[in-house]
This record gives structure tokens, sequence and C-alpha cells, in this order.
């Protein structure tokens, strides 16, 4: 099916864009009442992300509610550690927590990687083939997963953690073990994005949430390494890559085989530019507590930004996902001021 | 007193020193059998701050224990917003959590300004006196305060967070309060700090915990512009400055008229060096995950670390808090590690 806007696609190739393309990091989820009110009905969180008529439900609605020009399927990284063996639950104002924790060669069973995809993850690509149907070609659907070191740190951790001081502990205690758990995430999670392509997504955005704990060199070995490998392997749609935290390692990022690169509030785009040149796409990064100001902050913050951008190689979002009580309406003046801006250059 | 082991000191001014000094961030404290006996005699973590002759006693632990080159008191940075109207309650394996907030004009008058210091916050400096009294110049002592923004941050938002959205979000909705708060909190750390170099504090450190979670403009309006009043207004004893996370805010930070400046272990201290050159002192910055591993692991990383500074300008130290569950054995081999190094520079 032909895309009616395909400007994300176009502004992620480096190609010719009549506007910079706008969408959010959570765009689908608690902001939205009308999110709200289909996961009451459903029960929580992961029963929404499990049950595929309702994810595609979510996932449409910030393009119809608000506007955005692009879909992210509505959906959680932790379903690929969950797949491997590691079955999860979503702890109410806690978040994430699994009972057992790969710290052992022992426990590497609980990694597995030899299953079919479409067996144990089906339902994420049948909720893209959905929600395809439902958008029917208004604008393109991004597919995501974790990276494998943000994968493993819950893996390790078993849950959302300051410091990750477990999983960062492995790194000195058994590398090999590392290495061996980011090896058996990493050829998952290629085989997950490929069957996500496959069932229609556009485009793919790769995770790395706890890319900041580590310092250069070890997100290196641990983290870049293993992107490297995904990014290398995905051909077939564009390919985004957000490290967040990881400022010192941003421009060893840009250097692997992706089309953009995303950035966190703290990334300061214009220095990057400079840095990396016109190789890549920036995706990102108003602070997402520009959002509380008032309706005028909001347009006047957003444009300062995109004042601030010097290359057609954008596509605009927030620096980080938006904060679940955050007015929809100033999402709404943030998108609208990206549709009416008028590029310089 | 005269003391017998002004390494440190000599570090921090640039002076010429016969070996490296090290001390550990968060070095009295759960680490040591000996700290838990104490704590577990008088109720718990607040009590303990608040009981100047245990303080003490927790305080000159390390240093008979681990053989650091420092002391330093053993307190909270939440003393401060508590002198100022804000009580805390430290809940168990939860963090600090206060009961009032400050998120409106109205609520300034939990952060007065007009208290004495000796009143409300006497405990700490009776603690550095017997401290002193206990370490007979042995070691010089280091007292402390959080910077402007971190407190800033627990008065906004109450209790510890991932994001501290209520705190930034207040940036965008009322820059106006946020500038009124940080001032009063840099009135009384200013006189809380002159209180402790009176009471014995050899040298000052400055914690900035939530650095890393502004950009840099935000950062520089309010959290560097904050230090720079503190570094300013305390000439009497060497004063540190560590904004943790704040990586592209350091070369701004070393501006301030400080001598030292504590790095995390994520900041590349080779190139802090090349860029600053050797108008500071460098402080750190040691991965306190490497400390998890061997005894061979611990002295080898360490090593590594001291061959690479390129300058007589170090203290050394973890780049964050030592780890509660690490191996006091490790911090050994850690310390006499860096005492045994020979300089080569």
């Amino acid at each position: 099916m032909k895309l009616k806007n395909d400007l994300v696609l176009r502004a992620a190739k480096g190609e010719d864009i009549e506007r910079y393309p706008v969408w959010l990091m959570r765009q689908a989820g608690r902001i939205l009442p009308e999110y709200r009110a289909v996961r009451a009905k459903i029960g929580g969180f992961k029963e929404l992300v499990e049950t595929p008529e309702r994810a595609a439900e979510v996932t449409v609605q910030p393009v119809d509610i608000l506007g955005v020009d692009a879909a992210i399927i509505f959906s959680d990284i932790l379903v690929v550690p969950e797949a491997m063996g590691l079955t999860y639950q979503m702890v109410e104002s806690k978040g994430p927590w699994f009972e057992q924790t790969i710290r052992s060669e022992a426990e590497l069973k609980f990694a597995e990687t030899d299953f079919d995809i479409e067996d144990r993850l089906g339902y994420v690509l049948e909720a893209i083939k959905i929600t395809n149907k439902e958008l029917d070609g208004r604008v393109p659907l991004i597919g995501f997963a974790g990276a494998p070191w943000t994968i493993l740190c819950y893996m390790v951790e078993g849950r959302g953690s300051k410091t990750f001081s477990e999983s960062r502990k492995l790194l000195y205690t058994n590398p090999s073990l590392a290495h061996e758990l980011l090896d058996r995430i990493t050829k998952v999670t290629i085989q997950y994005l490929k069957a996500q392509i496959k069932a229609g997504a556009h485009m793919i955005q790769v995770f790395d949430s706890w890319a900041g704990i580590l310092g250069t060199e070890q997100y290196a070995e641990f983290g870049l390494k293993y992107l490297d490998r995904i990014a290398t392997a995905i051909n077939e749609v564009p390919v985004t890559l957000f490290a967040k935290g990881a400022i010192a390692s941003v421009n060893a990022l840009a250097k692997l085989d992706c089309n953009t690169i995303g950035l966190d509030w703290n990334m300061d785009a214009v220095k990057i530019r400079q840095e990396i040149g016109e190789s890549r796409t920036l995706q990102g990064n108003l602070d997402p507590c520009a959002l509380y100001g008032t309706h005028k902050d909001v347009e006047n913050l957003t444009t300062k930004m995109l004042d601030s951008f010097t290359s057609k190689r954008h596509i605009v979002n927030l620096g980080h996902g938006v904060y679940p009580d955050i007015d929809p309406d100033k999402v709404k003046t943030f998108v609208n001021t990206v549709k009416n801006y008028e590029r310089k250059n």
C-alpha cells in the first residue's frame, strides 16, 4: 500500500522533505483519555500489549487525535526477554518485575534463542497487521525493540534500578556470560525486528534506555558492538538508534549502519550536527518538561529548536517519552508548531 | 593542629605530592560491619546523623579500617532542607520522603533562611569537632553540602525520582519561584559550609547529584549560577565541585572558583585534562562496579586508571559512592594500590 504521508521515511533517508516530520515517544499511552478508557476496559498494561486488536486501537489513536506523522506500535521492550523465557509482571507505579533473573551460566537456560518468533511474539506481529489496515496508509508504522544492553539490564537485575549495579557487576565478574547473553538477545532481536518488518513495520527504532550508565569503553564493548550487528542486519527499512544518556558515544553511534540517531534532551543537536555532518538524520529532542509550559511557551521553545536546525535531516520528537501528566492539547501545540514551521534550509 | 597527612589538601591546591591521595565517597557507611553495628545500636540512619558522638565514630572508622587519606563527615545533604523547614523521613529501601513540598509561592514559607545555623545544624558542627579530636590530625576532615539544584529537586519532588519531572516542570512553569528557592538554598548553604569550616572542616565538597538531568543551558541557569556563588564565597579551604552526570558542563564547571572537579565514572579524565589543562585538580573516577571484580582485577583497573593520569593534580576516588554490598577487603586493595603506586609525572 502506498503511503499518503511518508515524510518520516524520507527524512530518515536524507531525501527532500517539504517540512519536518514529527511524532512523540510514548504518544500512544497515558496522556490520552481515549487510551486510558481502552486500558481500563481490558484490565492492565500487559493485557493491552498482548491483545492485538486493542494494541492496534491505541496505536492509531495519536494519529487521529494528535495528528502525528508516524504511528509506533503499542508494545513493550520486555516482550523479548519474556519470549526468551523470563516472564515479567508490570507492577503498578513500580514498573516491571521478573521472578527469575540471569546471573549465572546455569540460569542461561532462561535465555532461549531456538524458538519460533511467530509462536511467541505473534501477538505483536498481528497488532502490526491490524494497525496498518486501520491506518490505511495515512502514516508509516514504526516497529521497535530494546537494545541488547538494556534488555540484559532487565534480565540480570530483574527490575528497574537507579544504578543497575547487578548488571554492571556482571561486566566485571563474568564478562563472557554477559557477552553470551548479549549475543543471544541480539540473535532474537534481529529475528524479531525482521518479523515486524515482514508484518508491515515501515521503520525500526532500537531503544537503549540504559546506555548512559556505562562509560565509553564499556559501552563500546557491551553496547555498540551489538547495536552494530542489529543495524547491519536490518536493511529492509530505515533504522533509528536511540542511546539515551550516551552523550560521549554519540559520534561512535553515528558511525553504525543506521539512518537516524535519536537524541535525548541533554544532547546538543547543533554540536552533534557539526561533528557528524550530514551523514545521519537526527531525531528529537525537545525537553519533555517543555510541554508543562503555556501554549505560548511550547510554541516558542519548539520554534527555537527548529530555528537551530541547519539541515533537512531532522525528525522532530521529544528527547524522552512524553510524561503521563502532560495535557494532550500541549502536545497538539507542539505538533502543530512543527507542521506550520517554514523550513529555512 | 598540624595535620600529619595533608596529601588531599596539597593535591587540591596543585602543590607537590609524594603520591596520589585516595578516599571514597560513602566510605563511612554500609560497607563496613563496624558501621552497621553502630547503626543497629542507635536505630536508624537519621538518628545516627543526628547524634554527634556516633556520627563522629563512623566518620573515623574508614580511616582506621581502610587507611584512606581523608575523612568525610558522616551526614546527609538533606539536613539543609530540613533546617529550612521541611522535615524528612528516611524510608528503608525507598530513600528520603518529605511530607511537605514546595511548588508554589505560598509554600515558600517552608524554605526559611533567617535562622541560626548553630541552632538547627549544631549537631553536624558538633560531630565535626568530635571527629577532629578523635582523628588527632591523622588526616583532613571533609565537610559537605548538596548543591542548590539538587536540594531544590528534593524540596519540590519530595522524594527521589528517575526523571525529577516535577522539579524540571517548575523551571518552565515558574522559573522565578525556582530562582527564589535556589537563592534561599544558596544563602543557607554558604552559611552552613562556613560554619563547618569554623568547626574544623579542612576541605569542602558540594554534591550536585542531579546535575545530569538538565541540558547545558538549563544547568548553566539553574545549576552553575548558584555553584558559582558558593565557590566564590568559600575561600577559607579548598573546594571540590561534583556535578554527577553533567558531562557536557564539565568545562564550564572548571571555570568556577574551585580547586577540584569531581568526575563520575562515565567521564573521561584524560580528555577532560586535555580540555581544562592544569588549572584544576580532578577527583575520581573508577567505576564503583570495578570493586566487584577479583583483587587482581581491582589492582589492574586501578593501576590502569593511575597510568592514564598525566598530571599530579589528582585525588583518587570512585566515580560514585561505594556500593553497599562491596567487600571492604576490595576497598583496601583499591586504597593500597593507590598508596603503593609510583607516580611517573
